[in-house]
């Protein structure tokens, strides 16, 4: 992604506001007038600034201070403060800011956000002080909040707006219209309407677009098309974000366990979704878990010391491989110079199948039923490139050394690791799986394990062999 | 992402139509269904089957069929396959389609496609195909098509659609309204209106949602806003994406240098490049390039020898530090047996820290600027997780080898390949960001070529000279 990093966010508002550099920062002069008006507590020009912003650039700003100025920049805003930029900022932010605040401030936060926002902001906030929230809530918003906080964490129920439009099939375009002109308790946007029976069950929906074309005297009925895209608000949110993606909605009515209508997620948030799932990929695969750069250090500690303790015991498993040939590798110092080759690539060579494979399974190109293609296919390519490195490898060593046979053992090493790791890098995500692990968290240790045991064992094993050693 | 991929797509429209198990892969019923229709030429059994379906499913059903019975059934659909689902295929498939019919026909189908489905299709096909299949096509289109290609390969101007709605500034909503029930040549779907001057200079956007709250008589320029975040056509189409994520939009004008509207990027186009980008940093930083599952056996073999080549050089460089201490080596045999967990913890540790910084550059989170805060995190973690990594493996070294001197010396060098691998995992995805390298792509190597080379020069090291051997 970073390659085109640094022309962005170039857009007109943001460039005549000054708020990003050319690469895309927050700009350091911006910051600088920032925090002076903050150290000066001069409340009035610091509105004057931040006003304009947009929810998510506040929050970049939010983002870029250190603690204390960007706690006294949201005191200083006090009611001119975009609630709505807690939900572009990291959760130690958010709930950094949040805890400063009284209840009964957060409350009054609340009721101005669309629903969706005040679900995001209200989950990570604490079961007691959230109850208070709530009780300091009008009737009708906190029976909505509640509602959505009822389903489960990261289900559709939990992302959903639940201000929509529903009117009943019966009525006409021009009726529809009307009632969309007079209404004030309206979603801020919207891009479709749904059509519901007199006990709210979803029966259809209509496209904004489609009622502009329509003439006033026409029935709802005969325009809304049936949707067949209803999510239930218990489905996982990443499910949700695959059919909205899947089928180009722009957004989808979300049901109860009776098929009523509750809500209606939109594209916009498919889009946060989509991102946080990749961002969760690639950490994982990174074994830094859910970590974010503004967690503490011990939390940090924390979380990577488990990754690493699995790292440590895999790596203690490779030593003792080594731990077998002791003799031979006395008897040829040579092996022990070169033994870290043959595990480093297979473990590279490995990665790279198991990075093909954790993605494929994602986007479910592959299973276990057309698995034998796949399998081939990465064998005939860890063979062709085990070849390749094994005459490579052979070569440089029998030079370095002045030794044909340590050539052809690294050689011959090297050929067995690299389909070692073939085989490691497809059928381990696929196992992991088929078992209902995610093959992004668990895989790359595995797979590593299974090329440095393999290279170890296969390089001092057959020098020992060849060598008559041990 | 797999956790929850088990339950996907499980529309309620997918599974009426069969297509999907329950794991969300292709149905294998269904699948053999379609492969006996295909086998027995049944080409109306066929139509009637497919007809249904969406074009990505469509699309997915195409990716699993091996390329005979594909290219069949394709054949066997004639006018009746969505041309539509030939962009949601991998490159390999939908080329090997498209190069199997007539240029004629291609022209025929491209015809029918959203321009922006068109361009997709039309740009990955050969120079002269191309200009046969344009020559063929309407006048109007032609035109479209062309200046859509004419701007660079990603890039906003390659994936706008070129079908939108603009009206004069001067118009009523009522006027509006009438033209857009009336011109037959309007877009399937679309979220806002444009609004340009008599240059086709664009001045402004009204959202569907606004007109139909506004009263006939308003003016259109009453009631429009101003297009902020207008994207330039030149612009790479991840910053355009970024800047309708960024700010919530359906859809963003695009404009020319003249800042006339020449089409409009819509939020499932962002969808896309938003997963493709994620897909491209996961695959770069498994060293697997730009690799697709379909690619043949030999691209893949090419495009990740490079990246191996690369490896084979830095474990040499390690090697070669090993090779200093063979004598020393050689009198301690154990330190052969422990050298790989130090390497590879540091490995490890450094490749956490590295997946931080790189997400953390992606969304700019941290620069050079305030690389100071960073820095120090990291190595307070890296010191941390030293310390404690130390503490495990110096015990369990000095009982295996019955020696508190191999215990000290592991510990020693645990601490220090640990800070190395948290300065190498910050330092050098920030120096590459600021060459203009992307950091996913290149980072991974340096950083174990550093965590290798500094773990078997700590323990060798520190060994030889602490047990005064070599």
């Amino acid at each position: 992604m970073a390659e085109t990093l640094d022309k962005r966010r170039t857009s007109e508002h943001a460039r005549d506001l000054g708020i990003y550099d050319e690469d895309g920062f927050v700009d350091a002069d911006f910051l600088d007038r920032l925090r002076s008006l903050v150290k000066a507590e001069k409340a009035a020009a610091l509105i004057e600034m931040v006003e304009p912003l947009h929810e998510s650039e506040l929050g970049d700003i939010l983002e870029t201070l250190d603690a204390e100025p960007r706690q006294n920049l949201v005191r200083l805003l006090g009611n001119s403060f975009d609630y709505a930029a807690l939900t572009e900022v990291d959760e130690a932010i958010r709930l950094a800011i949040v805890e400063a605040m009284p209840n009964q401030q957060i409350a009054e936060a609340l009721g101005e956000l669309d629903s969706d926002d005040a679900v995001y902001i209200l989950e990570d906030i604490e079961e007691e002080d959230r109850k208070e929230i709530l009780a300091a809530l009008p009737f009708k918003e906190r029976i909505r909040l509640r509602r959505s906080l009822e389903y489960p964490e990261e289900s559709a129920g939990r992302r959903m707006q639940t201000e929509y439009i529903s009117v009943p099939p019966y009525w006409s375009v021009g009726q529809t219209i009307d009632y969309m002109r007079e209404d004030e308790d309206l979603p801020t946007s919207f891009a479709q309407i749904f059509v519901v029976d007199p006990t709210l069950k979803l029966i259809g929906a209509v496209e904004l677009d489609r009622i502009l074309r329509a003439k006033r005297p026409e029935k709802i009925e005969d325009i809304m098309h049936d949707t067949r895209h209803a999510i239930p608000a218990e489905m996982d949110q990443e499910e949700a974000a695959q059919i909205i993606e899947q089928y180009d909605l722009l957004s989808a009515a979300v049901v109860d366990a009776d098929e009523r209508l509750v809500g209606v997620l939109t594209i916009d948030d498919v889009i946060d979704i989509v991102q946080a799932e990749a961002e969760e990929d690639i950490k994982r695969l990174g074994g830094v878990g859910d970590e974010e750069i503004s967690d503490t250090v011990m939390t940090a500690v924390r979380s990577r010391f488990t990754w690493l303790l699995v790292n440590l015991a895999t790596a203690i498993l490779a030593s003792m491989v080594i731990g077998l040939y002791d003799a031979t590798i006395q008897q040829m110092v040579a092996l022990a110079v070169l033994m870290p080759i043959v595990a480093s690539m297979g473990g590279n060579a490995g990665t790279q199948t198991m990075t093909v494979a954790v993605r494929a399974l994602a986007s479910r190109d592959i299973d276990l039923r057309n698995a034998g293609r796949i399998i081939r296919r990465e064998s005939l390519i860890g063979l062709l490139n085990g070849v390749l490195f094994a005459l490579i490898i052979g070569i440089v060593a029998a030079l370095w050394f002045q030794s044909l046979g340590i050539g052809g053992v690294i050689a011959a090493a090297m050929v067995i690791n690299m389909l070692a790791a073939a085989l490691a890098g497809i059928l381990i995500p696929l196992v992991l799986d088929n078992l209902g692990a995610d093959p992004a968290l668990a895989s790359g240790t595995f797979v590593t394990t299974v090329t440095d045991v393999v290279g170890f064992f296969a390089f001092l094993g057959l020098a020992g062999w060849w060598f008559g050693l041990g």
